[in-house]
């Protein structure tokens, strides 16, 4: 495999936020040249796949800022600092659904915009799943919501399911 | 369905980059309470899942400098300033690969991290290809891999292809 590796020459923090840090590097490209590469920094996340009596899964809704629409996607979060994305996937799992998971099984990790951020998520698969109940932050609102295989074969189709992470997990899940 | 609505009240820019915008937002939630929302401003880009012979993948692997290492994706770039999505997909099909596509076919849109950003990647299915010339940048640095079938089954299985729009892309290809 040929190398193609950037190296650092010089880092410029432009924000220091509640979840990203953002940073402008000068890099040396492998030609010789300068670039300069905007990097936004992120924790890292977890998200989940959970199947529901072996026929189901179960999904969230919520309203996302950045693209200003409600999506459906799988139940997912950030990282605690120093939390273990296994820990993070129960906890999630539960907080946002209400079931805890007699099984978890990592699927995958992704980077989901490799191009301009660090963000990797680790999506697992749970099963056997048990009631709870749900635990949502006082500023969290998301609905919870159940879909067969079919139905999800046919909002992937049709565009219903627009999150990246969501189609990863669901199409690797089913694959298996 | 539920409203769940963010409302803007105050914007504050931190970055106009060469390819990113970022800005702290003031927002009011649907409970009434204010939140900071961290936002990542993308152009928009594409991903094309080139097939080759009817039974291989063109794949491009490169240095993604935010993950700091060589990564295998379908190809892909960003939309040019009123670029349309179905143009920008033919010219870095061609570009990167030195292919153009008889036949090219939406499968979906994605966005890769609505938590923090508004990029959405529009992702087609490229058959009947025609070899032409690779057009690199003169700072874009790849080399073109062909894969089978089988061999993706396995690079997804066991984590060797890691990025969301490929995986995305891949599986609702072979779905199709």
């Amino acid at each position: 495999m040929e190398n193609f590796t950037e190296k650092l020459i010089e880092k410029q923090p432009v924000l220091e936020g509640r979840v990203l840090n953002v940073r402008v590097d000068r890099v040396l490209l492998p030609n010789g040249k300068e670039a300069t590469r905007e990097v936004v920094e992120h924790p890292g996340a977890v998200a989940v796949v959970p199947i529901l009596d072996g026929s189901h899964v179960l999904m969230v809704r919520q309203y996302r800022y950045p693209v200003g629409k409600m999506l459906l996607e799988i139940p997912a979060g950030k990282l605690d600092i120093g939390e273990k994305p296994e820990d993070c996937a129960r906890r999630e799992l539960e907080e946002e659904t209400g079931y805890v998971a007699g099984s978890l099984e990592k699927l995958t990790a992704i980077y989901t915009a490799p191009g301009f951020s660090n963000e990797i998520i680790h999506i697992y698969l749970a099963q056997n799943l048990c009631k709870t109940v749900q635990k949502l932050d006082d500023d969290e609102f998301l609905t919870v919501e159940k879909y067969s295989w079919p139905e999800i074969k046919e909002m992937l189709a049709d565009g219903a399911i627009q999150d990246a992470k969501t189609i990863a997990g669901l199409l690797l899940a089913r694959a298996k």
